[in-house]
C-alpha cells in the first residue's frame, strides 16, 4: 500500500514555485463547490477585477488560463498568430526559444532576433527587423527572463511595435507582483504570466490580458484556433460578464481560491509596496552576494530583483552545492538553463520569499559551504543602513 | 479591499466536480516543494504506478496532463492525429461533439456516427463506418457521458477498431474509480480521464495513458504536434522513467499532492470495491426515484452508476428545483446539456460522494421539493434487504 505523500520542509528560493504564502495554501482546502455556482461566479469577477489591477489594465479579456504558464505562452500564440504569418521573436534566453516553437506550431515563420543570454533584448536589433521584414504581424519578447534574470524593457518594444503596426506578445510569467507590468502604459496586446513565481501562489494556473485591438484579432480569425482548450472566443463564453456562463471547460476550482488569495493579499500590499519589497530585498541579498565575491550575469541596469541570476565561483562544485543546500539547510536555489547550464546559479526571491529572514539564511547557508565569510554581515548592515 | 473567498458548503451531486474527500483537501494545502526536487520526483512515480492501477494498465506512458480533462482529450488527439488524417467519432451526447472539433483543429477529417443522447454507442454503425472509409487511421468514443449518463462497450469498441487497423481514442473522464476502466483489457491505444469524478479530487488534472502502439506513432510522426504544451514526446522528457528529468512546463505541485492521495486512498479501498460501492449506492438512489415516479433517460443495462440522467417529471419547473436545493439544501445537481437542456436532471454519486448519507439527502430534497412521499423509505428499504 502506497502511503501518504508528507513533502520535506523546503525555503523556495529558486526560479519558482516560490515560497507559498501560507494563506493561500490554506485557502487551497477550502471545500470545493460547482463551476457554475453563483458563488463561483462572484469569485470568478473578483479574480478578473484583481488580475486587471495587477497587469494595470482595463482590458475586458483578462482571466486565468486553466493551466501552467506555458500553456498561457500557447494560449496567446494560437489566438494571435494564423497559418502563414510572419513573427518576431526576440530571444535573450530560454523562452524566446520556446516562443519560437509556438509561432512554427501555427504554421507560422518566426524571425529571431537574438541577444546575450543575460542581456536585455536590444530595441535597435528589432527595430532592423521590423524594417526588414515589414509584413510581420507579431513581435514576441520576454519582459522578465526567468532563464537569465534580464529585464528588457517593454514600453520601448511595444512602443515600437506599435509604431511600426505589430502586435505584441508579451511574456512577464517572472515579472507580475515583483516589478512594474503596466500593460495598458506599455500598449501591449497579449501578455501572460504565472501564478508560482511573484504573486507567491502554487504553480497550474497563468493569467493572461489581450488589448482590445488583440481581441479584434481573435473574433476576425479566418481560421479556427488550433487549441479547443485555448480558443479564447469560447473560454470567454465561460469567463465572460454576462451571469450567463456557459460550460466550456471544469474550472480548476480550489487553484482559483489560492489565486484569489494570491490576488487579495497583493492588493492590501498594495502593487508599489511589493515592487519595494522586492528591491528592498534584492540590494541586501546584493550586497550579501557582493561581500562572497559572487558576481551577478546581468547588468545592473537590467536586473530583475526577483531572479538573481549569479555565476558560480571558479573551484566551487555547483551540483554539491546545490544538494547540500537541500539536504542540510532545505533551501532550493536554481540551476543554470543552456548555455548558463554549469555556470550560474539562480537565486529567487519572489513574493512571499522575498523577505530579510530568506536573504539571510541563504547568504549564511552560502558563507557556510563556500567557506566564505561577510555575506550576511554586508545584508544586515544593508539593512540598518537602509531602515 | 477585496476580501478572502470563504465558499458556501455544498453537497456536490452534479456531474462534477463531485464531493471532494477531506484528506484530498488536506493534501493540498501541504508546503510546496519544487517541481525537480528528488522528493517530488517519487511523488511521480508513484502517481504514474498509481494511474497504472486505476487504468488497469502496464503503459509506460501514463501520467496526468497538467490541465482539466478538455485538455487530456486534446492531448490525445494533438499527439495522435495528424493532418489529412480520417477519424471516426461516435457522438451520443456532449463529449463526441468537443472530439470533432479537436479532429478538425488538427486539420483532419472527422466522419461521425451517430446515436441518440441517451443511447450507447452502436458497434454495429461504427463498423459500417470504418467499412464506408477504409483509410480511417483513429476511432474516437466517450466510454462514460457525462451528459447522458451512458455506458458504451468500450471493450467490443476497441476490439473492432484493432480488427480494422485503427486506433482508439476513449472518454472515461466520468468512467475512472467508478466503473471498469480496462485499457489493457480493451486494448484501448489513448484513454484519458479527470480528476474532479469518481477519483473525488478536485478538478485541474487529466490522467491520461498512451499504449506502446499510440507511442510509437508518436515518435513517428511526420508533423510536430502543433500543441507544444501537450507534446507528449516533451512531456515524457519531464515525467520519463530516468531519473534525469528534463524540466518542460512547472508541474502544478499541490494539484499532484491532492491526485496522489486521491489514488492512495483508492488503492486502499480497492478498486472492485469501488466500483461495488457505486452500483450499490446507484441502486438505492434508483429504488427512491423510482418510488417518485421520476424516470431515467438512458437503459437499464447502459447506466452509468455515478452519473444518474433522469426525466423531471411533467409540470415541475426546473431551474426553481435546481436553485432552491441549491439554496435551501446546499446541494447541487446537473442540468441538461445541449437536446437535454430543461428536460433532464443529472444526479451524480461519484467517488467521495457514492454513499448512504448523499442518497438519502438528495432524495429527502427532492421529496420536500416535489412534494412525492416515498423516495426515501424506499432507498432505505433497498439498503436494509442488500446490507
Amino acid at each position: 500500500m502506497t502511503r501518504s505523500f508528507h513533502p520535506p520542509v523546503r525555503t523556495l528560493m529558486g526560479p519558482g514555485p516560490s515560497d507559498v504564502n501560507p494563506r493561500i495554501l490554506e485557502a487551497l482546502s477550502r471545500p470545493t463547490i460547482g463551476h457554475l455556482d453563483p458563488a463561483f461566479i462572484g469569485l470568478m469577477d473578483d479574480i478578473k477585477r484583481l488580475l486587471q489591477l495587477a497587469f494595470r489594465t482595463g482590458n475586458a479579456l483578462t482571466l486565468p488560463v486553466s493551466a501552467p504558464g506555458s500553456a498561457g505562452m500557447e494560449c496567446c500564440f494560437v489566438n494571435l498568430v494564423s497559418p502563414g504569418d510572419t513573427v518576431i521573436v526576440a530571444q535573450n534566453g530560454v523562452f524566446g526559444g520556446r516562443m519560437k516553437e509556438n509561432v512554427e506550431r501555427c504554421g507560422a515563420v518566426a524571425v529571431m532576433v537574438h541577444d546575450e543570454w543575460g542581456a536585455a533584448v536590444d530595441p535597435q536589433k528589432v527595430e532592423d527587423a521590423m524594417r526588414s521584414h515589414p509584413a510581420a504581424k507579431v513581435l514576441a519578447f520576454v519582459h522578465a527572463e526567468t532563464s537569465t534574470g534580464a529585464r528588457s524593457d517593454a514600453a520601448t518594444l511595444c512602443a515600437l511595435a506599435r509604431r511600426h503596426g505589430l502586435l505584441t506578445i508579451v511574456d512577464t510569467v517572472t515579472g507580475l507582483g515583483g516589478i512594474d507590468v503596466n500593460v495598458d502604459g506599455w500598449g501591449a496586446d497579449a501578455v501572460y504570466s504565472g501564478t508560482q513565481k511573484c504573486l507567491s501562489c502554487v504553480p497550474g494556473l497563468s493569467p493572461v490580458t489581450f488589448s482590445n485591438r488583440a481581441q479584434e484579432v481573435i473574433q476576425n480569425r479566418a481560421h479556427k484556433v488550433q487549441s479547443w482548450f485555448l480558443d479564447m472566443g469560447l473560454v470567454m463564453a465561460y469567463w465572460g460578464g454576462s451571469n450567463q456562463r456557459a460550460y466550456h471547460h471544469t474550472a480548476p476550482i480550489n487553484m482559483l481560491y489560492g489565486l484569489h488569495e494570491a490576488l487579495v493579499i497583493l492588493e492590501e500590499e498594495g502593487l508599489e509596496n511589493a515592487w519595494a519589497r522586492h528591491a528592498r530585498h534584492h540590494a541586501a541579498l546584493a550586497a550579501g552576494l557582493g561581500a562572497l565575491g559572487i558576481e551577478f550575469v546581468v547588468d545592473e541596469g537590467h536586473r530583475l530583483p526577483q531572479l538573481n541570476c549569479v555565476r558560480i565561483p571558479a573551484g566551487v562544485d555547483d551540483a554539491l552545492v546545490r544538494r547540500r543546500l537541500l539536504d542540510e539547510y532545505g533551501l532550493e536555489i536554481g540551476a543554470g538553463l543552456g548555455p548558463l547550464a554549469g555556470k550560474v546559479w539562480r537565486i529567487g526571491l519572489m513574493g512571499f520569499a522575498a523577505n530579510r529572514r530568506n536573504v539571510l539564511f541563504c547568504l549564511g547557508a552560502l558563507e557556510a559551504l563556500l567557506n566564505r565569510p561577510g555575506g550576511v554581515a554586508a545584508a544586515r548592515a544593508f539593512y540598518a543602513s537602509s531602515r
